[in-house]
């Protein structure tokens, strides 16, 4: 930890940063420049962050050394994360995880339909919402314990496995019951509690960043996981809001190289909420996986025309074939395979 | 709602969109233009638009001509919500609303100086938090039950009504037991189940604008709570996130006129969040007042030094007095009374 | 400057940190914490800051300790400027500044009316647009000279002062001529040849704040006038470019305090361009003198459904002269006059 | 251009807005629902943009249906443009290209020492500033004309087509006699004048989006270039402001694939601005080609350490190497070549 004081400051206002910094059991170091005295703080700074130093008086800015996360850190952990999905399947090694599905489970024929045809195309992971966050209180809200089993039945049938959203405490033990991987969406990014219930869990959370998320808040998300015990967290870069509206969010893919070097954990991409257009879709997927992504979860409906939610971005069974085998390509060029 | 097609649309495509109105019980109008074939529907908007019209082969784009939110619009309710608080206190009518205390409740005796004090200068509501959403995992999480019957107490001792945040729906009860006004934070703004919950109670929501939520996305929130039944809600402008860093968020007070012209709800600001920096509360508290604000929630504290959270935001109880003062001259040029 | 090193930087790579600062003629002083290594340099900053010391091998951070900017600084100059626009009117005392107009000169008849108008409602200043800067090429661009001219005429007939944006630096002669104060507009707030053109008169410059520039950047763009001599700059904030759509651009009062922290010019707002709907210019008028600024800039025009430009955002003259008196009363309220 | 009316607009109102449109020449069409009355307005829509229908009473919004942008649409030329650079060498077609140099010209022995090294690893176009646009007035301002004319002689010397910047009108001409491709930088991208004074030769322009540019913007400030005459123009990608830090801006990747649906004019990227930090350009660039760009724009330096500008984000020459020989290989996977 830095400090840095007033031009003004008085060598009370000196001292008394001093003595709260030693009543810390920290050492404090002073150096006196021509414009500024800074002093510089040896030792952990975990217990100065929870300090507001600003307010001192005299004080001019204090500027943290280290990153405010640690379990999810490179420092603390330089290799990287495999998370072991089992059935052979995993996230983070050299082979992607493709997970693909309808935006919310709408009935057992379309989602039977769809997991087939996912299935086929090289998918391993099956998405699908029971519970759905939907922006108006208007909107188809999912089939939510109907939905969960409905889910579990198809993956089944296919052989593989299931990534579902849990939105609330109270729906843990059901979502749990029938998921593989327990996704944690945008818009609970820092539900706090959300967060330290699948922390106490061994299943593998799926975390996506919030739409206005930092990525040091994203990390700090996921910590609370890891301070947990769980160490099986996937994140997935998912679109951050700007003032752009041409797409729906603004995919940071720059994210992805950010995080693999600052945390061990896999990160994945979803190219369609990012989007919100089908036409983005397959572009969008081929530049995540070129720029070092560790799978995609897309949305694919048999009939996006009538579907219940996110029909717009969402790609028929034949267009998820032809986006697989370019990202086979892709992949090939960036020693990856799918 | 507008269904524009692109140029090169064909006659059968049209007709699939016109059968698609027709099927839902709507009555299509066409227009041909020299560029492009529009299709205007008449009747109730809603059943269209959660159908996902744009993936309709040749359709260029679909524009809603009506707001997606209904009772929170003064369409529905032209006259302004006056929410009753009881003992005499509301919010909405000419007098404002002073909501202030520290952002959590560390302590009985820090809890009480600074209600005391608070009271003293004029607020009616005292604010505190007992369950504490922070972004690190390891920063102080609250005080829980033991905080809000704190809280309870010291409002019970200087006549004040509480304020204070639910996290979590399995809090709910205890929350509800002790609070006067159930505060919704900006991270759970988009916490539906949340907002359900507390929308099937008759007690006043604070309902806080998400970091990066739109207006519109902010009166669904509002939205789901009516929809519930619950019609005492009142809005809190607290910043939005922007590339600017020199304060923590940016107090979008644009946001209070384009409420009040769109909705007939209730808006206060907090200055002390958005800002994050205590020389910035009394000229943005002043300028949200100006703005029609019809309160402030402020943070005080009679300690910022030692303050697990938020210190450099919270004003000193001498501070508060002054803004008050301030604010009550600002307030009488305007209208309003404090 | 502070110099964090990486946790496995080895001895050569620290003295080859060491050699390079020394070889500048500055004082490393070297930390070493459990966690890291620290370098403060003591002396100048400004011969470290435009060295890319981040690239050299062991290096994890540099954080600069003082601001980029000097002659614009309250610690370079702690007493807040006035500028004297002559006639006995200035920005930055404790009278406020009103500036008027229309968006663009149209014609002289329209020109002559606001100009009467507007002075008659108390404005001091002039506005209006010879050169337009349109998002469009097929939007009008403005009458040039001929405006000019007319701009001059109507502050002589009406006793008022002219500000007008310049645009390119070969119309700088021509501008000058015309114009009591040159605008800077937004979209070249970093078209670095024209501060450096406008720096070296001694005219009073209005510089307004670019769509998505930070403070610091802004004040950075006025240093760069201040630094060839001319101090007489008028900064203007005018909104930033965010997610919200129901504002043309959102409105960043903070920016107000925090510039009269950091720096010692005068700042007024302009609220027209800032919402693009003339409903919204009042209540941010009112808010924008509440937060401190030291006066506005606002759009008039006696017929705005025919404004060649900014129609929406434009007040009537009798909308203007009820702005007016209200913001008599916040002026009062916090101490000003009008 | 679809015209919505409030719920309460009169009959009057109706007719003052008819009798605006048709006294346009334009034919309304009227349709009264349920909720709103819509009018519908056939015939070229360009008319009534530059009208500010939203200031008629009664009125409640304005839709156009139609973009605001002609000459740089698909619409206008479905064919993708390829721009031609002479000696072989065109952007657009299915052979990327590569664009790499330093930040700024800083004496002859770095320039010609990158020129040979990235024209050996396969780049086609040297870059490099001779005029810079820097944020602070006490940075490093370039070489000006002994820059341009040292660019020349290294493109001859190593069989190289140059791009550099044009900052100002006057300095035109001397740009115009030493550069193949005449940069527009991002901070002029609405630097009216200039795109006015490019529009009118026939040299290829390189047209850099600005940092808060909607594409909607960007495509009209390409249309300023194109309505004087000048289709040679080179659209790039180079990041847009957004909250995240990490990264200096966020590349929007998105906007490939946008901008390739609505317009005919290439793009290329800018992973170097972008990012900001040189171990992100080698991961943005691979997705850049993935997503569908047409080239790229990438800072190299022999030694970041000492250069007067961006050395943080230069590639030293051997690394440009590796990134040419892995851009190969994504090129190959997407069908495109190096």
């Amino acid at each position: 930890m830095i400090i840095v004081l007033k031009p003004d400051a008085t060598k009370q206002q000196l001292d008394h940063v001093l003595d709260r910094i030693k009543a810390l059991g920290l050492k404090p170091m002073v150096s006196k420049g021509t414009e500024r005295t800074i002093i510089g703080v040896i030792g952990p700074e975990d217990a100065l962050r929870v300090q507001p130093l600003e307010v001192i008086p005299g004080v001019e800015k204090v500027m943290p050394v280290l990153k405010p996360y640690k379990l999810v850190s490179r420092d603390f952990k330089p290799e990287s994360t495999v998370v072991n999905l089992g059935d052979g399947i995993s996230v983070g090694g050299k082979a992607l995880v493709m997970m693909a599905g309808p935006c919310s489970v709408e009935n057992r024929q379309m989602l039977f339909e769809t997991a087939r045809a996912v299935k086929r195309a090289g998918a391993q992971v099956l998405r699908g919402g029971a519970f759905k966050p939907r922006t108006s209180p208007y909107s188809f809200q999912g089939l939510r314990d109907e939905g969960l089993k409905l889910l579990r039945e198809a993956a089944k049938e296919t052989g593989m496995r299931v990534v579902t959203e849990l939105l609330d405490t109270r729906d843990l033990k059901m979502v749990q019951q029938h998921a593989d991987i327990i996704q944690i969406g945008a818009r609970n990014m820092q539900n706090f509690e959300l967060l330290k219930e699948v922390g106490q869990l061994h299943k593998p959370v799926l975390l996506k960043r919030g739409l206005s998320a930092t990525i040091t808040e994203f990390l700090l998300a996921a910590e609370y996981i890891l301070s947990q015990g769980n160490f099986n967290v996937i994140l997935c870069e998912r679109g951050i809001r700007t003032f752009e509206t041409q797409t729906r969010f603004t995919l940071d893919l720059a994210a992805i190289p950010v995080i693999k070097k600052f945390s061990h954990l896999p990160i994945i991409v979803d190219p369609s909420h990012s989007t919100g257009e089908w036409e983005y879709v397959e572009p969008m997927a081929k530049a995540a996986i070129a720029a070092g992504a560790d799978g995609l979860i897309i949305e694919v409906h048999p009939n996006p025309e009538v579907a219940l939610c996110d029909g717009p971005q969402s790609l028929l069974p034949k267009k998820f074939v032809k986006l697989i085998t370019e990202i086979r390509k892709v992949a090939k060029a960036v020693g990856r395979t799918v």
